[in-house]
């Protein structure tokens, strides 16, 4: 019993694993998709899409399970219900890659980028997919420092998140609604990327020492 | 140990129909704030957004004590799960209400709404509160009913929505970066808040029936 029970847990870890990477491929594809409107990989975030939810929602019915027959406690009981909770976030952070490659498949042969935001997108892309890594990272060693890194990572995210504002009011946008528009909401979609990141490891942290902050 | 039991299971519930009703309190007063440009009553919505965030942590870790103690199985499983949940969502549309408080708050004395659109994110706030609303209810009474209502309204905002950016993106706004941000940014809040509503309404559903369709 007691076996099983260690070995349902390790598949509790190894879904989250699985479905942490399965994101970093989404938001790699959908940087790349929306640096270089790439229509062909934007189509293949948004499936990702799908496939990530449905492996979230078996993570969730094999804790419930988990729940209701192996009565986990203490930190057993904290990973069962962090994974309830990563699971939502990943499958959160999913939709939001699928969001950045809808723009660029919306605005393509165009580019969803505006004028003079290039590099600022590509470095909060690039952040993003970091983050993404850390994740996973995070979820197969358990590494506590990595919770630090992933903290790090979302203030230097809100900083270029503060900067696109700053750019698309100044004067170099007037007359183009479309890119204000797209700009706003790409920067959003990083921004909470970000967001969900931090939230999966304040879980982590939750698991490994009991308390969130 | 069977009546604590059902102490704190009518203790999750009552708490959640708390939170909610906080959350109903706070979409109110955001739109009034939005609409009208009143800063006082946006202040409000900020500092409600954490006492929420505390109340829901508070619930949190009630549920994780019944878990560990306990051990629910079945629809009182179902309900404390769900609860987990429910209070993430709830703690997220406290968050909308604060953000959508928060832009009235940047733009005073000017208007965050841009010219054209007033009816529309009146109509927005309106249906987030009627929402927030049966989500009180669905809490308080677990009435299934209502879970094909808060879908209902909820198709209502979608295509809200969806006519903001038509409108964003047509000639009128030219010229307005500030306004195109500001009514990019307030539909997706409003949008997303009724998002987060299904996502109460589906948990209860989880709850009800053991199903999340």
């Amino acid at each position: 019993m007691r076996e099983v029970f260690q070995q349902s847990l390790r598949e509790v870890q190894d879904r989250l694993v699985e479905i942490a990477s399965l994101v970093e491929s989404s938001i790699t594809a959908a940087t790349t998709a929306f640096g270089e409107s790439d229509v062909a990989l934007a189509e293949g975030v948004i499936d990702n899409a799908d496939e990530i939810e449905e492996m979230a929602a078996t993570l969730d019915q094999l804790a419930i399970d988990i729940l209701a027959r192996q009565q986990p406690v203490a930190s057993d009981l904290r990973l069962v219900v962090g994974a309830l909770r990563m699971s939502a976030s990943l499958e959160r952070m999913a939709d939001l890659a699928q969001h950045i490659a809808q723009l660029a498949r919306y605005r393509y042969p165009e580019s969803a980028i505006p004028k003079g935001l290039k590099k600022t997108f590509a470095r909060m892309g690039a952040l993003d997919v970091e983050m993404a890594g850390k994740i996973v990272e995070l979820l197969r060693t358990q590494e506590a420092a990595v919770i630090d890194e992933v903290r790090d990572l979302d203030d230097d995210l809100d900083e270029l998140h503060a900067k696109v504002f700053e750019k698309v009011l100044s004067d170099k946008l007037a007359n183009d609604p479309t890119g204000v528009v797209d700009a706003t909401l790409a920067s959003r979609y990083h921004e909470r990327f970000g967001d969900h990141a931090v939230s999966v490891a304040k879980q982590m942290q939750f698991f490994l020492s009991g308390t969130l902050e």
